[in-house]
């Protein structure tokens, strides 16, 4: 589906243009167009790989997606793939990361996004780099970066998210005993956090590559501005190997508070254990059928032995609360 | 085996050849040969390394076989062995992992395939690539790359079955108790990933070398494609270590569940264990002979005892029942 | 907040200007001026950034905060961010580690430093560079330095406070059993050791560049010093890793020692056990209602099954003493 | 002790030729000379050093042993450390791997072995190396060569061993419980890998140095042979790498086996305990001294209380057989 | 502390100098002083570096102190830091680590040592490069050599009691149960190895520098001397390595064979506790009140009991025997 389709010239839109009259404003020298489109169906990219002689192999990454996150150089244009993550409600009410895909083409005097299961588009950017003329000016170049930047922009509510999830598990993790639900919530946490290192870190690594050293021609003026956008992915990155970290563990040290409680249950039985069976030993001794036993006989006898047992068992019981054991 | 021996020109099959012929068409300039051999018998190798000249240790490598994937030059020809990863059924009706071996001989006029221990051939390669002559008119180097994204697109069912898998782990994780079915699966998981990524981590490093920096002499129209294999490579790599990583996890995770269900298992059975040992108390205490025990001469002196465990087992199962010791 | 403004000539202070007078002073040669702000106001910033003529990006990641640490070249000025470390007292009288940010711009003739989220200011290292007019007259260079080296100074008590901490949970570890606090702390201390790595990591990554091999115009003079500084995060570094190596090492022994224990207290109650199960049964065998039982019909039967009872227990409690079971 | 000192030329053999004229041979330009020694004193290497005029730290290193493998050049010479390693026989009837040392100084016209702690020769290098003239034509390197690759292949049947006993433990592990002999078992493999693995990783990354890139003047005919030794090692430090991952998965699994045996085990214990205890509830409650206790009184109460008892033990029993008690 | 001052000429000693005539000597071309210093003041340190016009930050390193291993340029002089660790007896009587510090100052025509925290000094350097003045007729670097050789061989007695420690516990590790004393053991290896990693590790990248490549102009003629020195470096460094890993995998065993004990220990305790309340049940039955149960009439009926009660639990033992529970 197309979304839009803008010519601009010296950093101020032109109009709004059709597709077939593409390939006449990208050959103008000043001129550039900027397409999106959104889960395309297989024609429309053809047609835009007409219209801007896009590489096959480029195209067809494009229309089959399921890459991983990159940026590869095809002659003097770029083609990236992004990988923006959504939190969605799924059918059955429960939260899940969404990873959605987002493919860029860009040449000197084009810009190409093609937008795959995700909701949120660029509409923001455009309306960014419109209201800044003079960065604009900078060509494809600066729209490159820019919506490469808003993905990232995406990243930091996910990643926050994580991290107070962890911050909630730690406050828990010694508060009451180990239980299944919180092993549970560390290995989602795991798992998601999993899902959003693979779109960032390959990211990472591409974008390392726009600045710094020898730099595609397209982001020449614009290094500055990457290595900001690395920036970002670099501190994402810190913060999800730090959670991993952490969870890991958290992991072990659950295991080492189930040990303990473990160990703690066994003492608690113990001596509840001992409250019932030494009155057991007890009674079981005045169950003997010896001829002679004195205290048979007593008037008080039978008083006297459940005193006892009571006796018994307060003690038992003042020692194992003095040991913690109850 | 001979599978077949091919001869082509600007793109297009020229004739099958007889063996013999090889040489000569080897000579022509525009010219190349494509052989393809399963599981050769040493002389029909040793004649090929005659015809196209091939190096005594890329010969003995293909004839030895169990090589670890690899790129190699030899001089201005290329030698690479790559290993197909297939899921079989064995004998005892189980499946299993079986790991192929395909060397290949690349010069700048002729290439040659042999094939081990899989089944699968590479007919498919040859339709498509003829049905490509632009494409192959970049001679034995596009066959080449051809014939390595074939393989690697076999690994990505494989790899498919091993997400599923581990999905279907997830998913039982945390359902009922850990069984030492669930531990044998998520070993058997290792165990299958582990061969899939040797076959798929140094291929990854050596075709690495086939796109930018220097680049062997064959490779150098064909970059792009290289780049893509690299690309789809990386794909399964990352999907390898993801698995590889919530594996270790989910191991460490059911220790923690085992820890737990071993805590579970104990409270309930000390909860039953409580319901039998304090009315046996109570029995013991009516049990003791004592002459003057009241209650032993009430009528219903008995029906009370009985009421009287009967009650406290109520309590006490009411009482581990809101605990959820039971 | 504006805490100083002062412009410096040939090492030796000039006067403290009005921030007006900011841009004339920076264009004479041999002056350089040094602002130092705590937590600034847009309007403050945006006023330096006309001033100094920074860029708008680093001016961003001053005003936003929250980078991770890092030096990055603007044409030929410098822009670092770094991370105090302090520990603080919170409000529930806990004490736990802060993270503040210090960005400072530097440029030929310029140093501005950006204080935030810490109490602790620059006015020794004002001091000490006053106090040096020989280094000073190396100009902005060596005042950056300066200031990095007062922050990596403030690293080393709250590494010596988790080295501590490391050295009594070693000594407390094979003391007594395990317990909840013991783990809690050694979780505890990973969390800071990480806030501490994730201030040290990348900032010696960093400061890695200003020594040795292509080095920004305006550290050429004081390679030395910034290598001296890069030596100090080595080391804190080190140390880091080192904590958190034999960390991990603990809790892994603190599982074991879990183990253990959990094995001697099922020992204990086992032994326990078998002192009040054995009398159970002898007098179990006293209860039964055999018409022909000769000791039941002794004089002294009664003593003597207690007695026996007694000697049984001795001898158990011997055993186990012997065993270590009690 | 010295095996055998032969002097060649063009890739044939001369003579064999004393000690003492190796000098003279030496600066004959088409010859060079190969000297074997075994475990010689260190007279015999003095002289050796004068022979060829070897650097004293060469030597050194050769009397001293115990070196970790590498290659090393002196001039235009080079001196390598291999540790070839054997499974022996030990004198308690055990088997254990033994690592010898070997060390090789090459010069343009001379190749010297020195072998030590290990009883297996190199005839079959000698031998094979004189059979191939052609190759030999290559000089010194070309035995160098040869000597390394002869190292690397005893390597492969100390790995099959060590990939046989995985496998043996792998099917073991799901099979009965877990063992201290499993786990000792585990351990040893473990202990034996590492020793292998500290032969071949050093030197895997010695023979790398000498292929491709700047090489040592003597391989730069040979460069094709020492890439197919690196191979070899490569695939066995894969192969080591691969055994060391799933031996620690295997530790890991074991001891989820072994909390789940231990969870069995309780259980089992709890239902044989149940089928105990209870009846021993029943037999109490006819054990109470109660007057009025009707059933007492029955002239079947006796078989009754029996039969009650084995009914309710049969059920008990049924009802954990069915959840998998006992 | 002065502990010596000489002045060499051309391989040669000249004589004891004062302290006060070194800056005379060191002018002089074909001269070199070496001096000695233990523990110094600040005076003496001060002294030396206008003595030999050394660089304040060196300076200030070497009397704080507590640097990590390195190897500094500082202009054409060099500095360096070395840690050597030797195992010293405490008050206590228990023996530890012990880490000193030796730095060195080494110029074209100086070298000065300065020892702290530890015993050992360097007269064994002295004697063994004054019996060698072909080399010391290298100069300043060769003693430089000398010196780093000599702390590099101190580690290797620290290492083997390390190894023989590793090796002891190992052979303990299967034997008998897991002990808190074993564990302690085995966290105490792991410490007093990180000990030595630190001193080893920093110290092999510093001293990598000086052979091979860009070389300090003052190693120049002596790379093979410092590569050797790297090799024994990398010899420890490989040795502590492995070490680690095998602790690690050490404690991992353990835990299993706790695991295991566990298991052990509840199965015999239930085999004891069947030989326990097996014969309650069948005391319980006999201890019933029915009137008509005909075995408690039988003039053999007590005996009866007691023998079905010792033959039951023979039987039980026999099986428990058997099945290796007891």
């Amino acid at each position: 589906m197309l979304i839009s389709c803008v010519a601009y010239q010296n950093g101020r839109k032109l109009a709004d243009i059709p597709v077939e009259d593409i390939s006449e404003y990208v050959k103008q020298p000043d001129c550039f167009v900027w397409v999106a489109l959104f889960e395309p169906t297989a024609e429309e990219l053809a047609t835009m790989g007409e219209e801007f002689g896009l590489h096959e192999l480029a195209l067809e990454d494009a229309r089959k997606g399921h890459q991983r996150p990159k940026i590869e150089e095809y002659g003097d244009s770029l083609f990236a793939v992004l990988q923006p993550v959504e939190r969605v409600k799924t059918e059955q009410g429960t939260e899940e990361l969404r990873v959605g895909e987002v493919s860029i083409f860009v040449g000197p005097n084009y810009i190409l996004s093609v937008r795959q299961r995700t909701q949120v588009g660029f509409a923001a950017v455009r309306a960014r780099t419109e209201r800044e003329p003079e960065l604009l000016r900078h060509g494809s170049g600066f729209v490159f970066y820019a919506l490469i930047d808003n993905v990232v922009d995406r990243y930091f509510p996910v990643l926050d998210d994580l991290e107070t999830r962890l911050e909630r598990l730690e406050e828990n993790l010694f508060v009451g005993v180990a239980t299944r639900d919180k092993i549970e919530r560390l290995y989602d946490l795991k798992r998601e956090l999993m899902v959003l290192k693979h779109a960032v870190a390959p990211l990472m690594e591409a974008v390392g590559k726009l600045y710094g050293g020898r730099v595609p021609h397209l982001c020449q003026g614009t290094q500055d501005y990457f290595r900001d956008v690395y920036d970002h992915l670099a501190r994402i990155n810190q913060a999800i190997d730090n959670i991993r970290e952490m969870q890991t563990t958290a992991i072990q040290v659950n295991l080492a508070l189930i040990g303990i409680a473990d160990n703690d249950v066994t003492k608690r039985l113990a001596a509840w254990g001992a409250l019932i069976t030494v009155p057991t030993l007890v009674v079981g001794i005045y169950g003997m059928n010896f001829e002679n036993m004195p205290e048979l006989k007593w008037a008080f006898g039978y008083p006297f032995a459940i005193t006892m047992i009571v006796v018994i068992d307060a003690i038992l019981y003042w020692r194992f609360k003095i040991a913690k054991w109850i």
